[in-house]
């Protein structure tokens, strides 16, 4: 008999009641003879003010022994910026060594963009997660004097870019367009871009039916406003790909229907799964906050663990929600939840 | 007697045909009393290809004499990716100290944008010029083997932060809305972060009229789509800057109006004024290209040289012919450029 043994990580803000959602429509999704475990995991601001703790190696031992982690958010204005970030999201990522961080971009029937014309969109952006400028790497000197000096570096290794680059070439292989774009800054940053485009470069001649290309970072924003159909499959770093994924997000209906998967393709370590969004703290408690972006967020997961007629089950059953919306009086969060569990039953 | 001794580097693809248009507006604008001086100088890949030269200690030398550079646009796929523009481009930002690199975003009427619903946009970006990611700093070991490691190192420091934040609390200052956003992953890249924030929190205290605020670069995407008529002045680094002054263009009307000002403050060095816009080849010598980025880059150097007046009769006959736009027939560069100039003489 099959089992899905979920860490859940509610965290902060919103992170709470979009989780309760998720997990509606997961157990709602799942056949009879899937038995799910769930187990709660208090992390985040209230952790942090209880104890000064973020994540510490006994979490982690613990963290480790699921399926997979389900998270809502992470973050709160009365921890200093930064602390849970590097503390809690990335330490985790890296731990679990996370790098393939998926995220897919769709604009559905019936959601609003703030493009006119209402354009075609559909890629997925797979976006390095353990590299880059997001290593801590750099340091300050002379802080808080005139003459302070503060560095970040981006770290980039062959081995590290060729499994995400792989990885993509994999996707891009198995969706009907077929095609793969290098998204980086390689005449301005040379040495990672070197790096980059020659990896990309050696890795695409052994997927000759892939179609690949290469688009500066700043130019993939003017296209992602002006022609995002151009897009398939995109392939960058963890900083490129934290701001061009938000953007994205931004012309496909928005971070309330946001997904995304922190993956660690070789399941040595559990892999995660959380809304774009972040805590919200503004409409936290009040039963606003639009769970979709976990909901898919749980498909993402669903087809991470092999279960792929879950997975499309859920993603069709936001799509027809979705679709629907424009003709229904706003819902609060748990009443789309509600409608959403209907859907992937029935 | 006023006089403007200028330096005119049309260089490659369309930069040629669209600074032929900007000295027409200037030269149409200038009263009689100013006398125009201007030395063309053959930069980009023609030269590279005849000497292997990109920019030599000779070039800068002479171009130091000159009180502004107009720089068309530099960049063919002839040359390796990153010789021109770590050789040209960014080897004129550092050398002549062009630590401000302004961008203004204004949508003016009649002006397509790819967003819904014809938002209100007038900002500008204030993107530092000369440190961050852009400095070369960084290198590869074991290049071309699976144990590849490629480094980029953000530079920052205060000196060179302080100075832009203020340069961007002064024209925030003047504006109407005296407004000013910091743009940062403060978040992710804690060392560069803190320096950024605290600089700028302690600069606002001598600002109390400009209402300030902070934005991660991921975020400002986002409402850059949703909600551009948010900002009024922006301030970033250099790396953050280049990638939202694409997508603000784009929204503001397209890359065909985004004029840019490399400034050095101080006048110790000439600045350069230069079309956002490439040197797109696939359009290059047929008459084409949209001169109006040039033209309003033009203005920006009037307007940095003292010439207030000629630099607002510019922009005033840029929005008339926009305006018009619509309603004309496809209209050639020259064609573009004859029109301007008779507009800002009459
Ligand atoms: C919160 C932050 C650390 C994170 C990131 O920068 O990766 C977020 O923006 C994201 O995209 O998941
Ligand atoms: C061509 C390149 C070096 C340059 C930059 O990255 O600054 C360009 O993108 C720009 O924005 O002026």
């Amino acid at each position: 008999s099959r089992s899905i043994d979920l860490a859940v990580i509610p965290g902060d803000g919103i992170g709470q009641e979009v989780v309760a959602e998720g997990l509606k429509v997961l157990s709602a999704v799942l056949p009879q003879d899937v038995k799910l475990e769930t187990k709660e995991y208090d992390f985040g601001a209230r952790r942090y003010h209880a104890t000064g703790d973020t994540l510490t190696d006994a979490d982690l031992e613990q963290l480790k022994q699921h399926d997979a982690i389900l998270l809502g958010a992470i973050g709160d204005p009365s921890v200093p910026s930064g602390v849970l970030e590097r503390g809690f999201l990335l330490k985790l990522r890296f731990a679990f060594d996370h790098h393939v961080n998926l995220r897919p971009s769709k604009l559905l029937p019936g959601v609003a963009t703030p493009l006119a014309g209402q354009p075609e969109i559909d890629f997925i952006v797979v976006r390095e997660g353990t590299e880059g400028p997001y290593t801590g790497n750099g340091g300050t000197i002379r802080k808080g004097t005139p003459h302070e000096v503060a560095t970040e570096v981006s770290v980039n290794t062959a081995f590290g870019v060729e499994r995400v680059v792989r990885d993509a070439f994999e996707r891009a292989q198995a969706r009907p367009r077929k095609k793969l774009t290098l998204v980086h800054k390689n005449n301005v940053l040379t040495f990672a871009g070197h790096l980059w485009t020659n990896i990309f470069n050696k890795v695409a001649e052994e997927y000759p039916e892939v179609t690949t290309d290469y688009i500066h970072v700043d130019a993939a924003t003017i296209y992602l406003v002006t022609d995002p159909g151009r897009f398939d499959v995109i392939v960058t770093d963890n900083l490129f790909g934290d701001i061009i994924t938000d953007l994205a997000a931004a012309v496909s209906g928005g971070i309330g229907v946001a997904a995304s998967g922190n993956i660690n393709p070789s399941r040595e370590f559990p892999s995660m799964f959380e809304p774009v969004h972040g805590s919200a703290p503004d409409i936290a408690g009040q039963g606003k906050a639009d769970p979709t972006a976990t909901v898919l967020s749980v498909a993402l997961l669903l087809r991470h663990l092999g279960y792929d007629t879950e997975a499309d089950r859920i993603e069709q059953a936001v799509s027809a929600d979705l679709a629907e919306r424009g003709a229904l009086p706003a819902r609060s969060t748990s009443e789309i939840g509600d409608a959403l569990a209907v859907r992937v039953a029935g």
